[in-house]
């Protein structure tokens, strides 16, 4: 696995945006959003205050506008785009639009019809002219779905990129397992097991990893919560120590050129209670069912309705507070949803979180949640190898 | 300090909502960003691609409308809105925005007059009818600045927050000098202090520190990048070892109630070389000189433009990258900028980072960053107890 890609990979994506600006009659596509950027450029700079945006134009190569903190630095996080231009800062005397309404100008795209992912640039608090008033001349046109649509489907460089995600997440679970200490900050032990599979992936990777960190935070991560207020989905992190008969639901993964998979698995500290294994049974074999739902050709629709079906034979639907899953790509959730209201049809090389989880005010969440990658015949769970019977998910105090 | 806030605060919060939007005509306001939420109403639900809002009305109780897997989470995360509606999930058949619009409507909106703060509901691909659809007969007024403007000047309650935060950044700065091993990923280092540091202030802040911890992460961070990348403002985070000679620059801190305070040093392992003393000492006096332009009265600009005229008599001019500052809140950039394009004049109560950094290409990166309290003689520097001098800074391998 060579990180960062190769130049070809984004010669493809750059060409695919352009096939897509022929068909809507575009002469251009203007790019503010740091994920897109990233997508059709492989470039990724810090996203603060600063507007950075990425023009594709229909019949010249792209060019990068970014503030003047980047500008030796572009050469090494921008390396496949040769025309960058920037200017020193924002706010500063002369609006960064300003300056980009005149390079654009300068790159013939004046009197352009110019598609744009976002109204907005920058991401903290800017203010300043907008779009439309730097190139007066130009036709602004609403084209946010060009890259998402693009994004849906994953190239087998990004699978690529999933399965060793995958892979460290795997570790991550085992090693949180084994790491669970009585009385110790639920935090402080995901911090711990999140720092040594971090050390791990390093040390295997070696300088190949070299890219796309997060600023900070390492590259993996082994996070969990325990206790009754694992019966919200989306518990707030607080101070909390773990205890023994606890149940718990974790989420382990690992950042690798950008893409995270999603696994979560319900865990005992302890033997866990009888009314703790029944709600653990009924959801293990609700998910393991709904993995089967996943094919190509039928929609997201298709198997949020099994799903609900068969939570509805087991009598838990009341149980349920959200959907199925969610698309995964460089967001960690992110469109379509195995949701009722989404009828996108599945495609192979799509990617979905799968996890049906119960949630019994009182006593407990129960969610296993898998990564699923869509095939040509049914689907493949990436992160398999996590194991998810019960006596594989109980830890002894 | 009590966590979360008493609940007079984020009455007299409301209050100030009610009062603008007195002044501006507006019936109520709508407000979808979850920091702004959190401000008014002390309610933090992690953002994904469920749209989550909260109204405030001139003259009637605030209302929050939410997904349903925040249902019975909450009475516990937003303890001080009596009036919570949710809806099951996203897109699901019907629009989260229908039903909001439903509500809206039944709380007597649907002609009113209403301000709010981003035309977007949701992260993560919200797609679905807009604000203004599903509330026909209303007038939609933008008013993202109305929140904004509030939070400009911070209230004691916050100022208490930033002096935690501050001392918990002092201490990591402080354990991270102590923790540097030779040849180890800067990463796994960060990551190892970050957790000993988030122990600390957990175990010393007991149950009182029950409130908004990111999900996942811990509270304190200790993060440092070294080498001659430093000379990039913002590097990209690779899989780098620390060497005996480096440079090196970093970035401390704790989040207490949401908020997080700046705090950055530039510290060498093993000595430094004649050429990073000679920048070190011009960064060290220019930031010093820096801190004294702070001061109530003035403006931004005032401050940037102080800071320039020292930069262009010490020859350094060149070697900036970036203004001299941002304000901080509960983003850790956000405005007003310490910069010539800015006229806000600075009042009691404003924070802002005072880090003008020097940047030499093939040599490395000089900055110290602290956070500055605005106060009604002058300002406060909130992470004065780290120190900053040469022989404080240097770590023996």
């Amino acid at each position: 696995m060579e990180l960062p890609l190769d130049p070809s990979v984004y010669r493809r994506r750059i060409e695919a945006v352009r096939a897509r600006l022929e068909e809507r009659g575009l002469d251009a596509l203007y790019l503010s959003s740091p994920l897109s950027i990233f997508y059709v450029s492989g470039c990724w700079m810090a996203p603060t205050e600063r507007p950075i945006t990425l023009v594709v134009p229909l019949r010249r190569e792209p060019f990068l506008m970014a503030p003047g903190l980047e500008t030796e630095h572009a050469g090494v996080v921008a390396p496949f785009i040769a025309d960058v231009a920037t200017y020193f800062e924002y706010p500063d005397t002369v609006p960064p639009l300003v300056h980009m309404g005149r390079w654009m100008a300068a790159r013939g795209l004046a009197q352009a019809r110019i598609g744009y992912d976002a109204p907005a640039t920058g991401v903290m608090g800017y203010r300043g002219p907008a779009l439309a008033d730097v190139l007066p001349g130009a036709q602004f046109v609403p084209a946010g779905d060009l890259i998402a649509g693009l994004r849906l489907v994953k190239q087998p460089e990004e699978i690529a990129y999933f399965r060793e995600s995958a892979r460290w997440g795997v570790r991550a679970q085992a090693l949180l397992q084994e790491s669970l200490r009585e009385n110790e900050f639920e935090t402080v032990l995901s911090m711990e097991v999140s720092m040594r599979v971090s050390a791990e992936m390093l040390a295997a990777l070696g300088p190949a990893y070299a890219w796309i960190l997060g600023f900070g935070h390492g590259p993996a991560f082994a996070i969990f919560r325990g206790g009754v207020d694992t019966s919200f989905p989306h518990p707030l992190a607080f101070a909390r120590r773990l205890q023994r008969g606890d149940g718990c639901v974790t989420g382990c993964g690992a950042k690798i050129g950008g893409y995270n998979t999603e696994l979560e698995r319900t865990m005992f500290f302890g033997e866990p209670s009888r009314e703790q294994v029944r709600y653990f049974e009924l959801m293990r074999v609700l998910q393991e069912q709904a993995l089967g739902f996943f094919a190509p050709g039928r929609t997201a629709r298709d198997v949020e309705t099994d799903v609900r079906r068969l939570a509805e034979e087991a009598g838990v639907t009341k149980l349920l507070r959200h959907h199925t899953g969610h698309g995964i790509g460089l967001e960690i959730h992110e469109a379509p949803f195995i949701d009722l209201g989404d009828e996108t049809e599945l495609q192979p090389g799509m990617l979905f979180s799968c996890e049906p989880g119960l949630y019994v005010p009182g006593l407990g969440g129960f969610r296993h949640s898998d990564t699923v990658l869509i095939t040509a015949k049914g689907c493949e769970v990436l992160t398999r190898a996590a194991p998810k019977d019960l006596a594989s998910v109980v830890v002894n105090p």
